[in-house]
Parts: C-alpha cells; structure tokens; sequence
C-alpha cells in the first residue's frame, strides 16, 4: 500500500498565516507536468485514459505529479468547505441573482469603453440601483448615473484609436446619420469577410443574415417613430453559443449538444437584451464545451485574434472577445463557467455576481484614496514583457493619482488552481454525463476527450477538500481587502501564443500555456469576486497586455472607478488591431 | 463497455411533481440487498472491500443493486446542488449559529418532559430569544417563557410513570430537600450498578468519579450561599463522547482517535452548560465513529435498552439515549452527523438548527388549528405494532384537539435515503482520512472498516448529483409546509431488536433493521428541518413507540407545543423501564 499512499500537506489555521511581506509561506508556480500534446500524440493520451485500466494507472500518476495528492486530496486542514462564494443580498434567491448578473454586466461593460475625464477629485458617490424596474428602466437609471464628457478634457488621455460605443451607436441612429439596418447591412458584410478563405477568422458558430435584418428593420422604425426601446436599441450585441439565443441552436461549440438538449427559448440575459430592443446578432465561437482556454475548436475553426490573426483569443469565450475587439460589437456576452437559467447547465457559479452599483461619475471626481494590494512573487510570474508593462503601470497610477500599492502574500495560490480545477471538472462531469451518456465520445474534439476524463477523475472527499480549500481561501482575501481596496495583476501570465497547424484537427493540449493565461483570472472565479481588465500597453510583437483588478464582493463601482481612470492614461496609445471593421463611420 | 454502463431515472421538473394523493409517484421502501452479518462473515466482508481489485468490482455491484447508479449516480435533474441546509437568520454565521445550537436544544429538550395542562385555546405566542445575551441570562429568559403546573390538570394527565425533570431537580436543591453532592453520591453508584458483570448496560465510555464528586460540591456551596447559576445548577447532564468535554478524551467510539486528537478544551456547547453550573457526568457510549445505527459497540461494548436488556438502543448517540431513558439524567447531548466547534470534523451539518423561539405556555393554550401532512404509504411501512399504534394516536388527536390530517405523497424518498448516505458517507471519509491514514485499519471494528470502505466510495459527480437530490427535496418539503403545519410519522419502523451474541466482538451489519430504525429521520437530518418525538405506546414485548413531528426551519415552537399537547394524552400511560434508577426520591 505503501506505493499508492501519499502525503498531504498540514495546513496551518488560516487565521494564523501571515499576509505580510515578511511571511514564510512560499509562493508556487503551478508545476504543471504536462507536455504540450497535439495531432497523433493527444490521439494517443486520450486513448490511454479510456481505457480501463491504464487509464487509472495514468490518472494516478497525473493527479500524484500535479500535486493533487499532496496539496489537496490528502491534505489536512480545518476550514469548512464553502460550496458557492455567493453572497446574495436581502432575501433574494441566487437565481434571481444570476439572472440580473449578464444583464448588469454586458452593459456595465459596455460603458466601461466610454470616454471619460481625468481629474483627481477625492470623493466618490455610488447609487445602488434598484432590481425592481424592468431592464429598460434599469438601463435608463445607469445612463443617468454616468459622466459623458463629449471632448477630451486633456491631450493625454486623446485616444489614438477608440472602438465605438452602446452611446455612439445610440447617437449615430438618434441623430439619424446612421440607421440600424444600415449598420446590420454593414455587419453581415464584416461577418461574411471574416469568414472568407483569406481571413478565415472564425469569429461565429452561427448567425442568421435574414433574423439580423429583420430586427434591424424593427429597430429602425422605432427610431423612426422617435421611440427607441433604450440606448441599446439597434446596437448589436453578439451571444456565446454556450447561452439560449432563438433562432440559433446552443451547440456549446460541440458538434451534437444542440441534437440532445434543443434551444427552446431564449436565456433571461437574452431576452433582458431583447426587450430593450439590442439587435442580436448571432452565437459566437467558443472552446468546446468550456473545457479549455485556447479557444481552438475542431469543429468551427481556432477563434483567430484580430491583433495578430495566427495567434489564439484566448477563451473559453474566445469569440465573444474577438467580435469586440474587432469591432463588430460594441458588447458581447461570456460567462465562465457559470450557471444561469438558459444556459448549458454548470453546476456551480463560477462567475463574479454584482449587485448593480453604478457609480456617480461626474467631471474632476476620481479618487486619489485607492490602495492596490500586490503580491509581488505572483504578480512578476509573467513574461518579461508583461511584468514590465505593468510594474511602470503601476508607477504611472501612483505618480498620477497618487493611489498606493500595499504589498502582501497571498498564499496558496498553486494549491487554489488544482481546488478550481477540481471543482470545475467535477460540476462539469456532473452536469454534462447524462448527455455523454447519450452519445458517442467519438464525436468530440481529442483535446476534449482528455479533458472530460480527467475532469471525471475527482472522488467525493477530493471535492469536498476543495471546498474546504476555498473556504480557506475566502478568509485569506476577505483579509486582504480589510487593508486594501483591490488586488492588482497583470491579466495574464503570457501574451496571445500561436495556432500551430497541428493542432486545428484534433485541438491542443497546451497546460502550460494555458496555466499561463488564466493564472490571475482562478480566484475572481473561485471566490466569487468582480474584477476589471484594462489594456494598459502591448509586448514586442504588437500583442496587447493588460491590468487586472480583483475587488471585494459587490464593488463593482470601485472596480469601474478604477477602470476609468487606467483607461484615461493608456487611452492615448491605443492601436487598432490589423483585423478591424468600422461599422459606424 | 455495455456491462458497466447503467441508466439513470429521468426525474421530472420538482415544481412538475404532484405531491397530491392522486400522485402517480411510486413509494419505493428501500431496497436493502445486504443480509445481516456479524463474526466471521462480516471479517471476510471487509476484507474484500479492502482488497485493490476485488475491492472495486464488489463495491460496483453494491452500488448497482442498491439502485445507487440507477437513482442517483445516473440520474437526469434539473434542480441546482444544495449543499448545506442551513438558513443562517441575519447576518450570523452558520458556526454561530451551530454553537447555539446545542446548548438551546439541551434546554428544550429537558422541558419537554415537563408536566403540562391540556386544553383548547386556540392562540399561540412565540417569543424569539435574543442570542447577545449569556448562557445564563438565556436560560433564564426560556424558564420565564414556560408554564409549569405544579398539579395535574386532568386525570387522563396523570402520569403513571414520570421521569425527573430538571426543574425537579431545581426544586429539591432549592428546597434544601436534597443536595448536588447527595445527587452526585447516588449517580455514580447507579452507574457503578448498571457497569456491573450481571447488568453490563455500557452506558458511559469514561466517567470520572472525583471530578464529579467535585463540580457537586461547588454546586452544594452555591445552593447553600443561595447563589446558584441558573435552573441547570447541579443538574446532572451527561456529553456524547463526539463531543469535547474536559476532563475526559473524545474517543468518539473509537480506540485510537483520542491518541490523534486529544481533547484540549470543552466544546461550545459544554462550555455553556458549565457556565451555567451544570452537572457533568461523564462520556456516553456511541457507535463507533458514528458509522452505524446500532449502538453496538465492540470496544465499549453494546449499550442496552433499559426497557428490554437483550436489546439495542439505536444510535448512533445509543448512550446518550439511554441514560436519559434509565433515569440518571434528566438531560443529555447527542448528535447526528454536525459540526460543532469541538466536536469531531465532520463535515456537513446534519443537524437540525433552530433559531432560540419558545412557546409562551400558558394554561389553557392548545391550539385546535393544527394540520398534520401524512404520507400514507411511508406512515404505514412499520411494524404492525407501530402503525397500528401511530394510527390510533392520530385519531385521538383528531378527537381531542380537532388537528386535521392532510394526506399527501412525498415522492423519492428512498432517493433521498441513498443520497443522504453518499454525503454523510463522503463528508465522513473527508474528515477523517487524515487520522486514518496514520492508523493501521486493524483498530477499526470490524463493521467500521466495512463501513468506511463503502463511505470512500464515491465520486465527485455522485456527491454533487446527491447534492441536487438535496435540493429537490426541499423544493417538495416547502411545498408541503405551505399546506401543513408538521409532516407525522412514525419514530422507527422498527421497535428495539435484539443484540446478538456473534455481533458483541465483530460489531454487526445489519443494513435492513439500520434502514427501518432510521426510515423517519432521514428528512430531518438531510435537509435541516427540526423534528420532535413523543413516546405514545408500547409494542407486545413492552417496547416504546414513537410519534414524530417534522416542522419547517425554525418552527421549534411550533414542535414544542405540539409535543406538550400529545405527552398529555399519553402521560398517563406511560411505563418504567426495567433498568431505572430514581436519584431523586
């Protein structure tokens, strides 16, 4: 027995670690031991964890040289597990709460990209807006909390290059210079160009030309008529194929999901969007089934990113960030992991749930009272490129606004990732077996065989540890935003890295890269917290590289505060990417 | 592949579910393939779920015969995990909420034995306690909120046979009729007795005469100073050995765990008691780790009925029951799979947890506006001795007090059995896989070890699948509160079996009498809801039957007036027990 036994970690009590800089907890970057795997040799691995035997044998061995064992499964530590970080506020149920959340966040988002002034005015008023209205009203209420300056209040923050907005859509079709069928015309041309042989984006697993036209037509009668539904009436907003959207099937970027679980209807996000008269415009690409980070599907094509078309988006949602990026939307939707009625059924939210809080923006106020917590060891684990972007961001922002960095340590981070990993796999396999069941495991990409037997793997106690673990964690970062407002990151370990040609039929295996990417992104997924990216910069080769910030349950307007004020210094240096339709002017 | 892959029951939408008398949901009484062994077979039993192989390929078909893939591990449901039943009230955390937990079920527990009037009127108070205040100050609040009559209102009232309550207790020191140290002399001779060659009634694991004598002699001064700390002063309380309680190690059944992790300070709950001058007497026998429902305890021996020797008491917390039972406290703690600060680390809480609310009890106060749901096909799956008995005692009450019947079906109930075993199974193996690692298996009973290999069994996606089982269930249970105030069941649905002599050394498993014993409570436990029983008979051998009330979250007063109200009609027929013995008179 001796052989199969290993040893788990002892966890000292949470509230006996030490978060300074002076703690002894050492700092891990994932030991992922995973080989980057494509073409005939994931064929093989997938083969292997298959079959009934060796596939356990070589699970073993996976989860002992990961680390599984030893930081989770057989580790000792008295935290009680938290099964969802939701904190749902005054009596409402955390369907209700999910329900508001893609609502609220596609078009806080979306307003995230407005021009704003720069100034340095302490104070911040935050409005905490009511749920009761309809989503028209609720649209209405947030316009009215947001600053539009309509100038540049100073020559830095002109932006070099600025994607269109939900405000300057809404102004285009107001003062009738534009109208919604026109930009619909424009879109499915954009659409269609992506799509040819040379460009071969694969931005969308479907869209639908006639349905986009005939809402746009809607749309423009409306306006009209001089009665627009809201300001997003006419704007086109594009929806991960993982989230019900009629007329489309929610294929969840597989080749049979749609065929076992029909779309019906649209998701409550969905239809939000709808009755405020958003022009819906098509499902975007995605990583099958979520179950990667690459967003290189085998069926529907690599998602190609716009600032360098050999390069991959990133994902799951890799569609819907590249359909923004590359001007076709002003907004889209993602979700990561989540679970919200409509949507293919993930167990566990795994999303940042905001109550909706707008804050005040007028001119001259943005805070010089910011503290940013950083945890240096973690922070520096990126590329050089990256690790200097930032740490001269970080400098810009103190000597601009004064605003504080506090160092800290954030311990257990690697151990965190296998928690998140294991949680994820787990609610995936629990959600999605009974469509496996149904279905030949031939039909799906060979990344994702690999995947989804390794997310089967996790036994009951495992699970539960890694709640325990997240429980754990919940206490470390309530802590750390006692002494500071938010936690500062790159938003990445890497830069986009490129499609290799081998990996387009069978997908990639790529864990190292992939632990890369969403290094900063585990703990605002695990735990529950907001966070805001901003771009702030690009590496040598043109890729853009951007800031993170992870604030406290439900500071959603600190987080956009903060996002305003970045974006107002980096403005100026914004590139446009080499793939860009400008559907507007 | 075919051969290992089972189908899994589709269960419709639970609002879909008709929980009507017309319902076409089969009642489905569990299905137990797994004869009663003890000795010899019990050891190969383990044995072979011990071994690599052999050990997996029994455990499948285990799972398989009990219908575990079938309606759990494989099933198709919609409704989200719930993984913790607790709604914690404003703002408090769910451990304060545990703590309290005991220490304000100790007390009404112990009233429940108080002598009451009967009668009709229909109004019923409910004061909610205050938590800020102390253990004493708490204790006082409740007494002051409860009718005692120092008379017997009716003849029928009269009881035959009435056990000593803690105001009893209080009385006679008060009085000056008795002292703590005469109370403590005798207990620890009664309890000399019942450990005695020819009784060997294993009620206690450890008892320690000196501390005992002691903690009565500082209660003897307080009484003689006219100083004493609340009701409890004095009054003997004895603690389940799961439970941190100084001087003594917490075994929790066990040989070993006290060795692992020793007892360094009193639990919550203990502490409270003490503070509040509590007599405490000693550790009481449990099945071992919890692990079963027998009270048959290889290490500690079998505790034994007081009403009938040869049998079991049930358990797990056998010892805590029968002490109460054999008169030598009026009081006692038990537990059921929670977690309370200081107790054992299980994980989950599958505990009942009331908020602090106790009937204002005044003469003349029964309410006749009581309805009772009843699940006929589950009420009626007993003994013919219990459901004959259970059947009467619901026409008396309809006669007495008017309380109407509701008849309804509460569907999956063997469902919900099996996935009430996976997570207690589950969360078990979580907490304690550390300790047992450090132990060699061969200091386990042998039903333990049999258990434990079972418990370990489970993955990820069967715990979270019983998690949503979880969840379903509570959606049928509100449903039926909203149309009811209590569901009526039967206790067990078995009387007391006899111990055999081949389980004193091996320990026993006897999966089909463990199922009956436990058939009623298993809603209580899973999915939080509070739940009183009142004895209300006797089957042909003399052993006491059971009626039991389950009540929604947080409607313990309502339980409470309910059980006064039925102990009424029965106290005058109430039996002593052959094992007794009266410390007071």
């Amino acid at each position: 027995m001796g052989f199969f036994r290993s040893e788990g970690v002892v966890y000292k009590p949470a509230d006996e670690v030490n978060l300074g800089t002076d703690s002894d907890e050492a700092y891990l970057s994932p030991l992922v031991k995973a080989p980057r795997m494509a073409g005939f040799l994931v064929k093989l691995f997938a083969w292997i964890l298959r079959s009934k035997i060796f596939g356990v044998i070589l699970l073993y061995f996976l989860k002992k040289d990961n680390l599984i064992h030893k930081l989770v499964s057989f580790a000792e530590l008295e935290e009680s597990p938290l099964y969802s970080p939701l904190q749902t506020p005054e009596g409402r149920s955390a369907k209700q709460v999910y329900e508001d959340w893609l609502d609220a966040t596609s078009f806080i988002c979306s307003l995230s990209y407005m021009e704003l002034t720069a100034a340095e005015t302490p104070q911040q008023e935050v409005k905490c807006m009511e749920s009761s209205g309809s989503p028209r009203e609720q649209v209405q209420e947030a316009m009215e909390c947001l600053f539009f300056s309509s100038g540049i209040a100073s020559d830095e923050a002109k932006p070099s290059f600025r994607r269109w907005t939900i405000m300057d859509y809404a102004r285009a079709y107001t003062s009738g210079a534009l109208t919604p069928s026109m930009v619909a015309e424009r879109f499915i041309k954009a659409v269609e160009r992506s799509c040819s042989p040379e460009s071969n984006m694969s931005f969308f697993i479907s869209y639908d030309a006639n349905d986009i036209v005939r809402q746009a037509a809607e749309s423009t009668l409306r306006y009209k008529r001089g009665e627009p539904l809201s300001v997003l009436d006419g704007v086109p907003i594009a929806i991960k194929d993982e989230i019900d959207c009629t007329p489309y099937p929610t294929t969840g970027g597989t080749k049979w999901l749609h065929r076992l679980r029909p779309c019906r209807d649209d998701a409550c996000c969905v239809k939000r969007l709808r009755s405020c008269g958003a022009l819906l415009v098509g499902k975007t690409n995605m990583h099958e089934l979520g179950a990667g980070t690459s967003g290189i599907n085998p069926h529907y094509g690599a998602t190609r990113n716009p600032y360098n078309a050999s390069r991959v988006c990133g994902g799951s949602s890799s569609g819907s960030a590249a359909v923004v990026c590359a001007g076709l939307c002003p907004v889209s939707l993602g979700v990561d992991g989540g679970a919200i009625s409509g949507q293919l059924p993930y167990d566990q939210p795994m999303i940042s749930v905001p109550k909706v809080n707008l804050p005040l923006l007028k001119p001259n106020m943005l805070s010089s009272d910011i503290t940013l917590a950083k945890y240096e060891k973690w922070f520096d684990d990126c590329s050089a490129d990256i690790k200097l972007c930032c740490s001269n961001a970080l400098d810009k922002l103190q000597k601009c606004y004064g605003w504080k960095t506090l160092d800290v340590t954030i311990p257990e981070i690697e151990t965190m990732r296998l928690a998140h990993y294991i949680t994820i796999g787990s609610e995936c396999t629990a959600a999605l077996h009974h469509f496996l069941q149904k279905l030949s495991f031939a039909e799906l990409g060979w990344d994702v065989r690999v995947a989804l037997s390794i997310y089967g793997a996790f036994n009951a106690m495992e699970y539960i540890k890694a709640q325990r673990i997240r429980g754990r964690q919940m206490q470390f970062h309530r802590k750390i935003f006692s002494m500071a407002d938010v936690i500062v990151t790159p938003t990445t370990g890497v830069t986009a890295y490129p499609i290799k040609d081998d990996a387009l039929k069978t997908g990639e295996l790529d864990y190292i890269n992939g632990a890369a990417l969403v290094r900063y992104q585990i703990a605002g997924n695990f735990l529950g917290l907001p966070a805001v990216t901003v771009p702030i910069g690009y590496d040598k080769s043109g890729l853009p590289i951007g800031l993170q910030f992870i604030g406290r349950p439900w500071a959603e307007a600190t987080l956009l505060h903060i996002a305003y004020a970045v974006q107002a210094l980096y403005a100026w240096n914004y590139r446009k990417p080499k793939v860009y339709y400008d559907l507007l002017s």
